[in-house]
């Protein structure tokens, strides 16, 4: 029983944050307007190399609701401001012309997210193509809506790179649905990166990353998590396990909290305290796991019968419907020249 | 930390068989038909009170998978059998004009088996509204989809009960997607009874149910699991880690079991003989508990942190339109008159 | 060649101005928003009678575009208020309850304006149902989307009838494509009327009208013509055919208009002035019939071919788009109290 | 009045039969299977000079109804084999690769056709891309959705060409909806040709044709008519009033017709022959014109107005629905090899 075989999985995340978050030591801002918060994490050479990530800025926007009217412009004011503060950060020129790629399948909404948000996209790239002229505070922008490989047969970088080389643009944004490793991240995050995406990441190569370096181009990624695998939600629930016995532990004693309802008390943030032996006593052997050990178990454990499941909540239609609107409105404001 | 409130929520599960897996005590007989598998369970009087369940016959098809065009006609030739079968049952008549209501929400896809299932009943009332003749191999059949009381306002009871009282079929059949409390169920089984249904059931009144005694008819209901919550996910999954162990732990000094790859080892079906103290050297106190204490701990976990997803397979837009042809393929077959 | 048969074919138009257009006997008041017109005319019992229309209010709504944003933003402005006049003038009062029902077919582009419409919605029902308090700007509103015969096998009428019976609103609303019968017309008309509605009302029987004096509530029915048979096309152009060569042959002496390109020369508001003579040297024999003859023989032409098919602009799914969120927008905003 | 200007504009429509119909010198053969009409013309060098198209084949294939099962049956067997026909004439080899491009917006239900029938095409490359063995009975096939440039801003033979240049397909085959010059022909037709395809060629440029001749690979295009312009609609109501005539006036003296009720009466079919007299008698001057200048007075008429409109049947869901689902069977089939 002490023979687990621990040998890392890949695991299926692409959120950067929380690859981030098992290392203290990188350049980091923090801003807040109302209760949306937007990360800054600027990788150089050397700090990427610690994490395993590339070179480049990682902007994260952490929101909690995107169906209310007024969180939805309160998100659409930061996710524009984001976005032009990576343009510039970056240097895209007012002259420079995009093209904005909406990665996925249309055909399965959590995967929609970047096929529906070019669907609300102001292009402007025909007007000029067909010799009219363009009011003077767009910029020259088109879309590609590729597909995925299972329907097209054609990797995705190859169609975006053909069409690259026939229209030639300054950059290229590309728009994706990413998988989470915490279930507090789906649907309530977006990530803005200039370091680029790789679709399907699984297989450890970079043959078909959408990058500056392969592509030849600045390349600006936007992600919002849609889906969790099983795997994730377990190890966060035994997380949320350990935290919520850790603070009924620390409070045992007090006679206040025996009127707090359970479900107003507070361990989301609580910082699990238990100790090696407390932790063995509420889940035996998996309390001596570390995280990244349970995540391990759980998913040797859920593979093999095949219900390591990606999963996306049932009200999926509706909050992709209003994300690809906000991306989209986003994008149109930010890439507006003054 | 004994004093985990073990207060019974009431579980969101709709699927007779996961209620009845906990009783010995009822007539069931199992029939089999390549690798699908047809349950049916009869309740009388007594044995309906034992499980707090509805008197009358309860029919689960398990199945593995739709996608595969055999699998899936197979499961057709299976369905229609099954539906043919309860009919006779409860004495539907070949002059009996049956009404078919697509519960559910249109817009949201893991909701939408009951009105994508309508989409391609065969409805032939009009034609004999309009005074022509009814090709004699056909019903009089048809249809409506009420939406849910979010979008209108009303509740489905009443938009069923108002037509009903117009157009008075003899017999009512309901489709709905179900929530499932396995991992291993979800949108792999198909339940058919004559007990009706409870739409959003959780609130413990019959003010809403559909069935014979609330609306005076024959009501057929079919359903299929297409949501799972959370909790559910957790708990089977612990279920499957104390498997794992077990299995792991009888094979021990198997040396053939070595050259067994990890992923072809076979604990899905095995059963846990782990006795108290094997299960707490895993598990710690969660080893102690019953499968329904785990339950109600994991849901008093999740659900304060907002955590307690209804969650369904990210693939579920190719799934659900693949069970709703197999639907109303199966109604239209087993609905004609031979 | 003379013994043409001019029995009059039912037209298929549900838009009252065109009925009334050939009368002159009606009180009609006109105003203007920008270069949108709202068109009131009120029918009383004998006025009624003369143009074989139902005693009422018809108010028409001419607009030009709906797909540029300031257009649609005065358009539903003046939408709005037209809804709010007619609530006012038939007295439905602050605390009536409505039910809003949206006819047509969901899955046919130009017939899905009222299901459309219903998807935007506020509703409020279900607030009072579920025993929660109700902020005071809103109304008891519910929705319907009833389908169409030919896919429920159930006439709309009974399902509306079921459902009345059941919750008792106070007044209804119905929103339908309708079939228009000039060209102009398409996409580029509202009207809004207080005498209800007569689905597929060709039938020449008010067995299925949707009506006061049926259903026994107020019946606001709102109506925009999406589709126009090839008859009303082609008679048109006849028409303008006539208004062209009068403009011409007015105009045959003046030297300036030469130097207008023909496709600016302004003959459709030009009034055929042509006499009978030269109206049969344009168009021989069908230069002397009337209007409704015509349309008679070429229907008569036609129908037999299988060709009299009712059409819609190709453009048809985003106007549609724009027109339910035009309708739904000014609905909300005019079932609001203050 | 007799100034008429008849300078040609350019007609609306892509059907080669109807190009080919005003002449009579070309080789042509005609197959019939039930009430299917498959015809097919070869034009070489000389012949394709006088009518002003591209030398290769053209294959029509005229149908009814394509709603009812058993046609749908009977017209996919014709279609799969005319398309096989069409590879073998020129030669697609067993190991040649396809890329299959579906043109047109597909969100505009006419002009979806191309899109749609994408959707159910089997696609095999990505199979042979990830290293796995591909059943010899398959090609290799990939696919391309490029959509259409007022929504990418970007020209659709430049994406199609970037991808080109990257996978390099050994033939290439585009679907298309078409405009239609004839009310008979909308949704009725399927063209089937060597020659490609020219996206909106009006513009008398041969900038944008996706051919052999522009791509340098064989180029199957298949093509539907599904929109109809209303001076098309008007002209062939014209045609179809002198062929009533014609008809009513060789019966006149026969007195069996009178029992023959209007609805029946075959003058479809009928050879107009009215002479020049009797057709000015029934219509003045536009008796005297010939069919060409009759559309180019109409044109001329409606243009100015805004009403030239391109419509499509109000049905058109469905039919698009099934006419997509029919090319992509038969294209499936007739790619597979034996």
């Amino acid at each position: 029983m002490h023979e687990i075989d621990l040998s890392k999985y890949r695991l299926r995340t692409d959120l950067i944050v929380e690859h981030l978050s098992k290392f203290k030591d990188y350049k980091k801002c923090e801003e807040q307007y109302k209760d949306i918060k937007i990360e800054t994490i600027t990788l150089d050479k050397d700090s990427a190399k610690i994490v395993s990530k590339k070179e480049g800025i990682y902007k994260t926007i952490y929101f909690e609701d995107v169906t209310d009217e007024d969180n939805f412009n309160n998100l659409l004011y930061v996710t524009t401001c984001t976005l032009k503060d990576l343009f510039k950060s970056i240097d895209i020129k007012d002259n420079y012309s995009g093209l904005i790629v909406g990665l996925g399948n249309r055909k399965a909404t959590p995967d929609a997210l970047g096929p529906l948000t070019i669907d609300s996209i102001k292009i402007t790239r025909q007007v000029v193509e067909l010799g009219l002229p363009l009011d003077s505070k767009y910029r020259v922008i088109s879309s590609l809506v590729p597909g995925v490989m299972g329907t097209t047969g054609i990797e995705t970088k190859e169609i975006i790179e053909g069409v690259i080389e026939k229209i030639k643009p300054d950059f290229l944004i590309v728009i994706d649905a990413l998988a989470a490793s915490s279930i507090e991240r789906i649907n309530k995050t977006i990530q803005i990166t200039d370091t680029g995406i790789h679709p399907g990441s699984g297989l450890l190569n970079n043959r078909f990353e959408i990058s500056k370096e392969t592509l030849g181009l600045p390349v600006i990624a936007i992600g919002i998590p849609t889906v969790v695998d099983a795997t994730t939600i377990v190890s966060n629930t035994i997380d949320y396990i350990f935290r919520h016995f850790s603070y009924e532990k620390e409070n045992i004693n007090n006679n206040k909290l025996k009127l707090v309802p359970l479900i107003n008390r507070d361990y989301k943030s609580h910082n699990n305290t238990l100790n090696k032996k407390e932790r063995e006593e509420v889940m035996g052997l998996i309390g001596n796991l570390s995280d990244s050990e349970i995540k391990t178990l759980i998913t040797e454990v859920l593979t093999p019968l095949g219900y390591n499941l990606l999963v996306t909540p049932k009200e999926i239609d509706f909050v992709i419907e209003k994300l690809s609107l906000l991306l989209s409105k986003a994008l149109n404001k930010s890439l507006e020249l003054n």
